[in-house]
């Protein structure tokens, strides 16, 4: 990075020495890491940094107030991590999110810059570590092991928190349109054939409704994800933490989170297993598949205009084609199709990444973080989107919608209950022969009144409960 | 099938006629769906058909009930189904699991065994549908569409509620060796490299614990699974199926099964809806995720007997090999291990057959039903084998945990909190260069008595929180 | 099974006695494997049991050649062979596929059918292992580590000739079809959206090519699974084999399978490594892809009847509703995506169990061979079943084509060379706002000689490269 | 981004006008794209964007020849291109990679920004497309339809090539160290039980057949990705794109690669099928199948130091533990892995999205390149590190490797063919019982002279085919 040695400061560990960039803020841990995986530009999840540094926060206000560690080292490292925090210090934590090591390089990334951060509050040189240490103090009673999986926990209920909104309010969305199409009849589809009328709003009802799903298993899940090892050290036993700053720890990263975390009762367990994570992804999992039915069909009824089905008008938000004139497509649900199909392979990365842990610990957690909170993101930008750019100005092509409905044979169900099955289908074929619509054949068969036929083909009677054009239910 | 004429009778439906073993409870539906589906040997899950038939009853005792149907029909339908579930007409359910048609083909291989079987109660001949007809009477009011998710949700109760009892007593299984082997110190290990000491018991208590989370995880999902679209017919809407009857086959079907099944608030949703499967499935592989951790970490540990780790003994359950003698393998993890990977597997056909429903409907949900049934059936087989064929008779090589610990430099992080950690990485490297252990070393340095080393390294204090050795923590 | 001592002969392997039915062609380790591995009904494929008896078979021949073994012994095992390869004793083989043992627990029960059928021949009774052994005998030379993968290759290859042949046949069916609808024209769909003309032939072609793709990887791939760590044993060093047994059972092989199996220049790496099963199993779930293409796109273009695309009449293949008269669903298309969802979960349990793999050896090579062989079965059944039931029977309701085509704006693109962009575009909003189509806009404009159109709207013009009426192109 | 109007230029398109920054090369429809799928950082792969510029010049070469571009502009085209290719306009490029609309926003953003660059080159203004216009000059005759996967094509050969040449590197690499540790032997374990005896550098060389199958797998399939539908236009059928431009347009394509691209003889087909990048995407996920063997390989024989397996010595890259004092973990291992996990996930996404096409096109093209160049250049990157940070520097502990073999009952195997399996159990019985080696037995028991001992235990004899210690085999 530097070509002249005096821009560098030299720094040591139990493998020997480095320089650093005199101006960095990091050290010679991350140096290393930023060295061994640097394989592409991703890096790692600025949420997580900021999770880890929440923790380092809490870590060093319980050492303060058990004096386990010097007051003034303290007063630095807890100044230090709220200027970390307000977002200065983005460009200090590169490293890239493949990094093997259980996440240690994201710790260690951490504590150097939170130290270096200090001594420069304290107005000290950068890698006076004598006077404040990455490890020494701002690691102090803590291990990556217990450190990783606490801050992943309070990153994954921060974006888990905002995705339960999102839900909200796409679900609230889909509802005022369920409202606002409520008395639109159309053709019902299985398999994509006709079948049976259906109200408009009684499909956007369907949706709103799976989303609420969604909604309600993100913002169940939050529970699981209380459950904290901090104070488990390297394995979960708690080897060299006391029970003192266990449970003032635990009370600091409540107070500073506002999540209800809570001390595990059995570290061990939350040290090693990432099932939780699989459980969270899971439930993205279906949500996705919520997602990408709801766009698919978006994409199936706005087919055409002219030549598919035709029966929602999609927003247009751009141009479609460089080569057909006025061509418009349905870009918004084609991004969100694609979201979701990301947020199931996803999943695949943290499942494989979950089950290959070993024995005490998992040393794939960096994967784990990086799809988790990848999905969460995503999924959470992409709600939105399809709620602003796309549902709120979908619109209805009633007339279509009459069309295929009238075209088809679906209304002869309606009749069934009255005239039997044989006569219904003796209709259907008349109505196929004669190339003219059921509702026509019906007043030319005058099998009903007319004002019978009207109660019968009643658009709210027969897209409920019971044999339409029926009283008393 | 035959080669007589006379052996058959004819039967007819929409696309014509069709001959059907004289013998058979089924119909040309079914016949028509044996010729059509017939790709492999493997047949809808038994579970399923049975939920079906369970349906059925509870639908022809609310027509009896409401007096829709004939009181002896009805009567014959339901002392039909009581047979069936007896289960002897299982040769009679041979419609291939991959079948198209949305669960239409097992809707109606159940509507024709049912109407034969009752037909032959009251002494008349198979095939006599004027009588009672598969159509008309079994499955009046009701379509695919409504009773095949219904028994789809009411099997993977059925398989839950098993499944959890399963995963209950695999747990209290790893509780009882937590118990046994609560005081059998051994080397710790993060990322497969020696790290702290840990307790045989401990690891045992963890696995314990991840278990009872999908127990749990398992119970509560019921609660998803309990909506039922019944009385939605076609897509939910009710079209032809009277309030009345949507009441009172809801409570026939709860009495029945005694599972709290209720009526779906929104049955448009709950037709055409998987989500709630995905979710499901989801946790079963959360569970995979556990039981694959698990069987690996007991292979990792029972590996050798003399060139690898070694500390578990895992009971021998057949002979490992034809060349090598003595060879015992780990069979029962092995195949824990397959049915785990199994298990994520079909959860990736479930989520792609989930999303790909369209509309009103989906067609994929046999495939849904076939893996997730699998799915359930087969993780409750392999966790009870696991308990009883593996962990129930798991002991530990004492010998062999003792020797790891002290070749490892593991205890040395004990005495930190005492000596510093410049100190304690001295006494490392003495360690490594003179080829003693930590303890030898310790006791040559003369750094502590021997009541002190004692104290310091008492198993039960090198494995809680606090430093090792020190009083009240 | 049986009730009585006297119906039981005794065996005994290193774990101790057991009594094994007097009639059982199998002996003690499968009884044992049989009690381990019952976690539900199904067995391994008779694909691979048949495979290892034909390398079982190349090994008594090759032993009998080289006098390693008692030519007697040998004769008896070499007939035993061909016995039960003519499918006389599939109900000998009823261990489960989720086996542990890498296999071991079929090459045991396939050594010890042979065994007492061998014994059988010579008159001997079951279970005279002092006589023909499993072990000794049947087994000589070998281990289950070269048996297995070698089997498992020969069982792969057979199936993938066979599915190859399949493929063959559904591109030529598929290219009949493209010949037969070469000149019905209609409207091409991109992104679902009214793009621009195409022939119904063309669709097809591009079908019948993709397939044709499938058939060529399958096929070369064949290559890649001629390689045979026979004779490797126990890793693939050859311990205890002889270098001319290698030679001479590698050319029984051949000549028993007519395969051209080849011997591994590195059988240690044949021995451990999976990754061609895994490379066969993704080259199906390419074949998959295009399989889940082309049935989506044919319950596409078959939607409705009447209130879909409606272009592609897909044959009757059973009725589709019990409760909407005339309904007929694309029953075929459907079971054939679902087959295709299966196919690529299997290749998510096949990709796990490989990497899973360990050292010298896979444990899960079990859950490779059930899942890949079973994907080929599928993938050849309904392949089939595709071709058959039906493509072969597709027509075309061109009225509807054209009618699509017509509404659509599809054919102004045809024009935008003579008249240029903004023009096209101002003719297309006139057939929009004037609900004309295109056609009669065009006419009306009077832009273009009625010859003159009638040559720029020429169906093979508008399809084909170039701008639509030009001549020489 | 800017507040002042005067720092825009005004652009439109069928939708209306916009403001685009007075600097930005891009023009509208880029910026409707930035507005539609700004859901998070990410942006398309520049090897993508290359790919289109590469085509898009070309294409202007092409005109250029043909005369159907002034030549000025043809050449202002060409020059552009020629920049954007040297780098500068990365900034340019910033839409999702998510996107909907099967590419258009990528091809059209290249479209805009070449257009601006060549009215810059040619000294008029941004946004002067009356004098170089981006669709009807820069797009000329060309659709994203054709453009888009050619490019995608040329993208991928470019990274297999490079991916190729780095398994290469890496087969020799493991061939050095399979040279390097030829005579060094230790114990081979199946399921990881001790089995019987392997040279380290027999080991190195199954991992370097198994990478040697995956450069020819990745070399080979080239092929397939040389075929282009360029000139097809929309969907294929090349509507208004004359034969002779398709013709010098396909020769221009091959000279600037270099790649040997072809002209697809179905077009139609190259343009809705993406079953190529399914083949790719797979054949990338069985060297991930390799990579995470071996790399769990390294972590397993690395396992310790003292309470492992501790065979082998990875190199040592960064400090382990800020707990425990010197510890080493394996991080690179770690990171292979978890690479091989992503790209193991990433074919899912390419999966799903390939299958999830329509009709003429497939809308998710987009997902599918994404997903396909960051596997690439991952696992290209990856495997350099793997090389270079830790194979290369891998160390054998010979001292351990010994220890294990000789604990072992490994070395029974050796002489079962002298003494049979009965004497041999019997002899490793008492190895057992006595707490002795097998060796040690041996010698006590004279079975054998010194000599012939010596012979029979010979490494190379005991690692290669036949009875140890016989002479010509």
């Amino acid at each position: 990075m530097n070509k002249d040695g005096v821009n560098y400061r030299i720094e040591k560990d139990s493998l020997g020495e480095l320089k650093i960039p005199r101006d960095a803020y990091y050290g010679i841990h991350t140096a290393r890491a930023l060295n061994n995986f640097n394989i592409d530009k991703s890096t790692v999840n600025i949420n997580l940094i900021n999770a880890v540094v929440t923790v380092k926060k809490a870590a060093a206000m319980a050492h303060k107030r058990l004096k386990e560690i010097d007051i003034k080292v303290c007063d630095a490292i807890i100044q230090a991590c709220d200027k970390i925090l307000e977002g200065k210090f983005q460009g200090e934590f590169l490293v890239n999110p493949y990094q093997g090591g259980a996440g240690t390089s994201t710790n260690m990334n951490v504590n150097e810059v939170i130290a270096n951060v200090a001594l420069e509050i304290i107005n000290e040189e950068k890698g006076r570590y004598d006077i404040i240490h990455p490890i020494e103090h701002v690691n102090f009673a803590q291990s990556t092991n217990d450190v990783y999986p606490t801050a992943l926990r309070i990153a994954s209920i921060k974006l888990i928190r905002k995705l339960s909104k999102s839900f909200a309010a796409l679900q609230e969305t889909l509802q005022e349109k369920e409202n606002e199409f409520a008395d639109i009849i159309k053709l019902g589809r299985t398999q994509l054939m006709d079948a049976v009328p259906i109200m408009v709003g009684q499909e956007f009802g369907a949706y709103a409704r799976a989303i609420a799903r969604d909604r309600w298993r993100i913002y169940k899940v939050e529970e699981r994800l209380r459950e904290m090892n901090m104070g488990g050290t390297a394995i979960g036993t708690g080897l060299n933490a006391s029970q003192k700053y266990i449970y003032i720890v635990t009370d600091y990263i409540q107070a500073l989170t506002g999540f209800g975390m809570a001390r595990s009762d059995y570290p061990i367990d939350t040290t090693q297993n990432m099932d939780v994570f699989v459980e969270v992804s899971g439930l993205l999992k279906s949500a996705a598949v919520n997602l990408m039915k709801i766009s698919n069909d978006f994409r199936l009824l706005n087919s055409g205009p002219y030549g598919g089905l035709g029966e929602l008008i999609l927003p247009s938000m751009q141009a479609g084609s460089s080569i057909m004139p006025n061509k418009i497509n349905p870009v918004i649900p084609e991004m969100v199709a694609q979201v979701s199909m990301k947020v199931i392979a996803n999943d695949s990365a943290i499942t494989t990444a979950a089950y290959s842990g070993q024995l005490e610990l998992n040393a794939f957690a960096p994967l784990i973080a990086h799809c988790l909170l990848e999905s969460l993101e995503l999924m959470d930008s992409v709600v939105n989107k399809f709620k602003d750019k796309c549902i709120k100005e979908i619109k209805v092509n009633e007339a279509k919608c009459k069309e295929n409905l009238e075209n088809s044979l679906a209304l002869v169900t309606a009749v069934v209950n009255y005239i039997g099955y044989d006569k219904a289908a003796e209709i259907s074929k008349k109505a196929i022969n004669e190339g003219k619509t059921i509702k026509e054949i019906l007043k030319e068969e005058k099998l009903f009144t007319k004002e019978e036929l009207n109660k019968i083909l009643n658009p709210f009677g027969i897209t409920s409960p019971g044999t339409p054009g029926e009283g008393g239910k």
